[in-house]
């Protein structure tokens, strides 16, 4: 298989992780016989300081020609005070748009070694395993009017989805549920919000087409609560653009893995942007400590979903899993009786795993 | 002090936890000497199913009429079907507007005897005491538009506020955080949300007004982690209405206990509503088993908030304290060696101990 990839190293910790998904996927290539080319383009806090924008149209451009792209991460206290259009997170949120990545996935499963760092009880948190379906691309994020009135003395934003965004995102939610426990449960806001309800509507209707998932409605609140108090209930969740981010945060910390968590931003057609869960860690930034594990798993997620390279994918999570059960860590994690490595050793012990 | 109070029992439990509210009020009131009266309405299903409406005229009246208003719960499975202008929640989001409480206060401690029913590991939530300040007359629930459109193929909600709006709520946070540990987290999504940009600069501009305050901003997202890993970092938490919706539902299973929490919603004159912050639990309605704790509980807070009697407010919480230190508790609550009790023998045990 011949594929190009683009790499998006961003600000931080993201130039070093992304070093790391390289060497991974080039091992891949050569052990299953791939081709992948890879090219480097600048976003976020990078971009600004090289081009003043934090999204440079080469590096949208280069993105849409991509088969897939690998993302680091961007900001940092240097970008902290920009005006709003000179931030980095506008590139994500651009680049997002710009390639209708409409469809986010977070999967957020402990690692049995380290769930002694999860905040929760073992028996609490002990064995969950779900999937956020996020979307990305519509909500209070892109809504307009999104703008101060009367001199500055009133400020709207405005949530909005059509039917049609609505419906794709649902799809995704029934179609992961499938390839799970066939768990759904829809989040919204039904009581208060009119689109809320469409939300519902929609969901209600889809149900016929996948009889072999269980769906259930629970208000934001409500799941807030029960993401801690019995996160093991959850299989898949589906959900519009803001409650996902916070829902997916609020999950991402229960299992004491975040150092751990990847993520998939998809089009329709499989086009997809892959990175780290975690964000780019100004404070250790070029010392050659961080984890490289999430930015691995997210190369692992595009192997999966955009190249449908099931085997491949599963070769990566392996040679993780049995890095960490063999005791070797990086600094952010706690491991009895383990070693501790830097950031390129890690990546050396997978590259040799595979 | 002579005062005037409107009980609104509303459905499930609550009929039966106000009346231990109101015997609670009236022990105060004989021991110190006041003279509370009380006039009993219907809001939420029990209004539907007398008046078909779940805000009646005459409730609305008698609560702008009132000192202070204490409420139950509101809802049930009788009435989730009901199109949206016949849900019991109707009826709690009108009154909250027909009396501009714009002001919701939730003060969340956990109970040392119920910490052990924490989803959390002690030493992670041991020793938290936060108070959640959450705007509750605007923003998504009260902007315009808010409907579909193109038949029905596009739906939008408004997210709205006045400078005044935040301006008065972001004035509450800092006198809470004042009269408390000091220190002010508002919260807000400003890197992507005009209004949440608004927030910010207004809450910047009050800084000078409250200089005993160390304030600090963080986003969404990120505060749904950190109330999870980190929840004694907390002191008083300002946000606006959705974003307190899903924080304080988060942050009240913290502690382990849920049946325990009170809130008060304020206008600015003092006026209050008074409620649990637990829902109208339909499964255990009418066996007199329910705690009535959370609601005697608010029942304090009114007499501090709406009548500055904070002798017999204290006198309330400690009684709940003792009572509980002595090994009483309701089935919900599981309290090693303790007696359990119904919701009258709790209540006596209370007004005994007053
Ligand atoms: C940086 C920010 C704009 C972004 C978001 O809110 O979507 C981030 O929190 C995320 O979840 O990827
Ligand atoms: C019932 C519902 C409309 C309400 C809200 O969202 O405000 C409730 O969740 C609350 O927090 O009091």
């Amino acid at each position: 298989m011949k594929k190009r990839i683009v790499l998006l190293p961003g600000d931080g910790i993201g130039k070093e992780v992304i070093h790391s998904a390289k060497d991974v996927l080039q091992a891949i290539a050569e052990e299953y016989n791939h081709s992948f080319c890879f090219e480097t383009h600048e976003i976020g806090g990078a971009a600004i300081d090289l081009y003043g924008t934090p999204l440079p149209e080469t590096t949208v451009d280069a993105c849409k020609q991509a088969d897939a792209v690998l993302l680091g991460a961007v900001g940092g206290p240097k970008w902290d005070n920009n005006p709003s259009h000179l931030r980095p997170e506008k590139g994500l949120l651009g680049i997002r748009k710009a390639l209708d990545l409409f469809a986010n996935l977070r999967p957020i499963k402990g690692f049995k070694n380290l769930l002694h760092a999860s905040p929760l009880k073992e028996e609490v948190v002990s064995g969950s395993d779900l999937l956020i379906v996020r979307e990305l691309t519509g909500g209070l994020y892109f809504g307009t009017p999104s703008e101060r009135r009367d001199n500055g003395n009133t400020v709207v934003d405005t949530l909005s989805y059509t039917r049609k965004e609505i419906e794709r995102i649902v799809d995704k939610g029934f179609q992961a549920a499938q390839q799970r426990r066939g768990h759904l449960t829809s989040v919204d806001k039904a009581n208060v919000l009119e689109s809320s309800k469409l939300w519902r509507e929609v969901v209600e209707e889809k149900k016929a087409q996948y009889p072999d998932v269980a769906v259930e409605h629970v208000l934001v609140d409500a799941a807030a609560m029960k993401l801690i108090t019995n996160p093991t209930h959850f299989d898949v969740i589906v959900t519009e653009n803001l409650f996902g981010d916070i829902l997916s945060d609020e999950a991402s910390v229960l299992t004491g893995s975040l150092g751990m968590l990847p993520s998939a931003s998809l089009r329709e057609d499989g086009l997809g942007l892959y990175e780290p869960v975690h964000g780019s860690a100004p404070d250790i930034a070029g010392k050659g400590v961080a984890n490289p594990v999430a930015m691995i798993l997210s190369a692992a997620l595009m192997l999966r979903y955009s190249f449908q390279l099931e085997d491949e994918a599963k070769v990566i999570e392996d040679a993780v899993q049995s890095i960490l059960d063999t005791g070797f860590h990086t600094g952010d994690l706690q491991v009895a009786n383990g070693r501790l490595v830097g950031t390129a050793e890690m990546t050396k012990l997978i590259v040799d795993y595979i």
